[in-house]
This record gives structure tokens, sequence and C-alpha cells, in this order.
């Protein structure tokens, strides 16, 4: 195969140029990274996951008509996706009090909110992506008014399908985070959900136990984050079968 | 005079019974504290100074037609207020960045907005008075849409106000806070403006120089916060002429 041009490396995943104009191949890498890249390590498997999820979420989110730029996977580790200019705003829609909420306005992590709440961060890792009010991005016009209503409505839908998607194999969707982009067509534009939908950007939590089924297992140290994703990935049917392995089989000498 | 009914002491002024039901006073200490009160000193006359300049901008606020709390100025320190219940919520309306909105969006200090944007923190010291969104105000009921509405049209209409005072003696309005209070009428309530508008709640440049005349000075250690708010009472014609000494005489021995 040719040698690809990248257009991107982030935190996790790299961007290559696709094989259609305003297509690009989407690499999901095993880096995680947490608290604005202060805590990072390599997690073998979890690109693998977090594609196939990802896969698994926005196929969902598309057959029900929310639009998506998931086009198709390639392999385990890279998805065929539509260019997208991203939105430079993490869009978190929260069920249940947890994270950076619970800290800021006194609510102990687990306390059910009256009713989801939308919240925007402005995507700068420098600034630390900091909370902003809608005020404050129409006066920078990071959105537009109307860009904010398609947002909101992209994030009530998205809410409402992964819920049921998660209650139905016994997981609380306590928040999750998306990142939305424009995708031009001529003369038009639409808003669609773009990034990524994984264990890495929602907080997912078993009903019965309790137990961290997201990325809070490495940012809060709480056992092995593969055997967390995977679980999710099971109770989804999504989880690969061998003969890929996950996790590399280690040399023994 | 008999003694008083203590209501509350706060960080900056006193509030006791007032005379009628329905009133309070409200009395101007020369404490000052930056930093959630991490920050404190006893700023000798600025008790003074803040009555004086708080009577003179509800006022004239009363005048155009925008609701305040105040009624009457009992004497240099002490003014007679409306019992409002107070929302919970501060309200700040910045033209100019500065401030937090610098450090928290990585605009350079001193520049102008592209409008005037509002913006609404949690009164809550033990959490620092977080930024929050009309989403999160919604959702925990801290205030109605309705309320909202209002409290964005009383701001703005601060802020109409206050630019023009500020503008016709050569000084930049570069943000201020107010808070806002419902005042009940048999069934009907209505939000006024309560608290003291003054230079512990503005930020105000010398138009000219560039120099801070408000509480800045004491955060920054700027020099004489006393000097500062002096000249702003100056140039509006409210500094108060002795007798009654703004910095109480020295004891020499
Ligand atoms: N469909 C798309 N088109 C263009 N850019 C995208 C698309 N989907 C995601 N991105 C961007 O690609 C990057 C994904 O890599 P990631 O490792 O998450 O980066 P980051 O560290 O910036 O979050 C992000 O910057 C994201 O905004
Ligand atoms: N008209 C009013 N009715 C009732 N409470 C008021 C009124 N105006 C101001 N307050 C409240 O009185 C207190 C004023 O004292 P201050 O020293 O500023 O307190 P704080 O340290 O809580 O900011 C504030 O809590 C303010 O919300
Ligand atoms: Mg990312
Ligand atoms: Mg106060």
């Amino acid at each position: 195969m040719a040698r690809r041009t990248k257009i991107y490396e982030g935190k996790a995943k790299i961007l290559y140029e696709g094989p259609e104009p305003g297509t690009m191949v989407q690499y999901f890498k095993d880096d995680a990274t947490a608290f604005n890249a202060e805590k990072r390590d390599v997690i073998e498997g979890k690109g693998v996951l977090n594609n196939l999820l990802s896969e698994f979420f926005m196929t969902g989110l598309g057959q029900i008509g929310v639009p998506t730029h998931f086009l198709k996977r390639i392999n385990m580790r890279e998805q065929l996706i539509r260019a997208v200019e991203i939105i430079p705003l993490e869009v978190v829609v929260r069920n249940i009090a947890a994270g950076s909420m619970s800290k800021r306005l006194g609510i102990e992590e687990g306390t059910p909110l009256p009713r989801p709440i939308i919240e925007f961060y402005f995507k700068d890792d420098a600034l630390g992506d900091p909370l902003v009010t809608e005020d404050q991005i129409l006066a920078f016009n990071w959105a537009s008014h109307q860009d904010l209503d398609d947002m909101v409505g992209l994030a009530v839908r998205v809410n409402d399908f992964m819920s049921g998607v998660m209650m139905a194999v016994g997981i609380k969707l306590v928040d999750f985070k998306i990142e939305i982009g424009r995708q031009f067509d001529g003369e038009m534009q639409r808003l669609i959900v773009a990034d990524e939908i994984s264990p890495d950007s929602c907080r997912l939590w078993d009903m019965k136990t309790g137990q961290k089924l997201d990325k809070d297992v490495f940012r809060r140290d709480l056992g092995s984050l593969t055997d967390a994703y995977s679980e999710v990935a099971r109770r989804l049917g999504v989880m690969p079968k061998s003969p890929t392995p996950i996790v590399k089989p280690k040399l023994m000498n």
C-alpha cells in the first residue's frame, strides 16, 4: 500500500488522507491521556475496542437518521470517515452528576440530574477546554445560533439513542462528549456527529454494581482499562474474536 | 438608638433589620477581600466611598426606570434598602476582556469584545463562584426562563447606563457584576437590582492612561485603593467633603 499522507495526529487518533475527496481515514491509537494529557499511558487494545465501538454506535445513529461521519470500517484499527470542519466545541450531555460538574457545582457524584444538561467546552488543550456559555459562543462566533440549535438537537438524539443502547445491556449512561462538524455539499452545509463515540468519551456505570466501564478507570487508577472496555464490547456483541488478538502476545524468553 | 438586629454579615457589608417591614439597613464596611477571601485587608474609607457611589448609581438607574433596592441614604456608611430574595447568581456584563475571562479563554486583557457578553456565576463562596450556563441554571431551578430574560434585560440596561456615566468622566466600563433579587408584592414579584454598584463590583479604567480605578488595585497591589475610588467619586461629584473625614485621623503621640 502506498504511504498515506498524515493530516493530523491527536492524543488518541491519527487522521490520514482518504481515498476519495471529502474522506479521511481515522486510525485509533492505543494512547490514553487524561487531565489535559498530564497523565498518559499506552493501553494495548484500546484503539481496536474504540474503533469497533465507535463503528457500532455511529452505525446505529445513522440507522435512526442521525447523520455521522462514519462511512465504513477498514480494519481493526481504522475506519473511513467523511472529512468535516470540526466546530471547536466539545458538546457534553450529562444525565447524572459526575466529574467536573460534581466538583464545580458541589453536586455529589451519582446524583441524577433533574433533566439532561447540555454543556459546551471550548476545544483548546492549552486552555484546558474551558466551559463556555452560549452567549460567549455567539459573541466570539464559534458557532451561530442556528448551529447551536442544531448541535443541541443532535446531542439530545445521541443521548436518547445511547441511553437506550446502554440501558439494554445493564449500563447507565452517566454522560458523554461528542464533537460535531460541518459537512459541505456545494452551497449547503449540515452538521454531523464526528470524532468518536466510545468508552473514552462516555461515562458508563454498571447498573447493578456501579462499576465504572469507561476512561475513569484510567483517570482514577481503578484497574484494567482494556477489561472495562472489553466488557462493554462484549455486552454489545462487538467483542473482536481471534485470530486478531486485542493485546499483542508478549514475547517470552 | 436601640440596638439593631443584625441579619447577615458578609465580606463587605452588614445587613440590619430595617425600620419598616420589607426594608433593611445596608452598612458598608471597610473590609476588602479578593480571590474568594484568600486575600483580605481593611481599607479605611472604602465603605464610605462605596456607600456614596452605590447611592449615586442606583439613584440614576431609578431615574431611568431600572428598579433597584435603594431607598435612601441614612448616613456616610448606611443606606436603607428594600429587602429582597437574592437570586443566587452573580450577573456579570463584560465590554472588554479582563480578569477571569482573559485567563479562561486566552483573550488578552484589554481586548474589546465584539459585543457585551453576559455571564452568570453561581454565588457560592465554598465553590469559588463557578461560571454556570443557562441550561444549568434552568435545570437546577436557580432561576426560571422568565427570570433569566428579565435578568438579561436588567443587565443590559445597567450596562448602557453605567457605560454612559463612566464615558462622561473619562472612564471605560470594562465589566461589572450585579446581584438581582425578587421583590414580592402580594401575589406579584418583580426583579430588581440589589447589593451594590461600586468600584468593588466594576472594572474601571481611565480612558487616557489606562489606570485602574477599581478593586484590581487591591487584587494586584497597584497602589492605594482609597485614592482610586476617591478619584471615581471626585469625577462624579460625589466625593464626600469634610467635616466627615474618609480616613479616620491617626492618633499621634
Ligand atoms: N470527521 C472528521 N473530520 C475532520 N476532523 C475530525 C473528524 N473527526 C474527528 N476529527 C478531529 O480529529 C482529531 C481526532 O484525534 P484526537 O486524537 O481525538 O485529537 P485531539 O487530541 O485533538 O482530541 C480531533 O482533533 C477531532 O476534532
Ligand atoms: N436588597 C437586598 N435584600 C437582601 N439581601 C441583599 C440585598 N442586597 C444585597 N443583599 C445580600 O447581602 C449581602 C451583602 O453583603 P456582602 O458583604 O456583599 O456579602 P457576601 O460576602 O455574601 O458577598 C450579600 O449576600 C447580598 O447578596
Ligand atoms: Mg479527541
Ligand atoms: Mg458581596
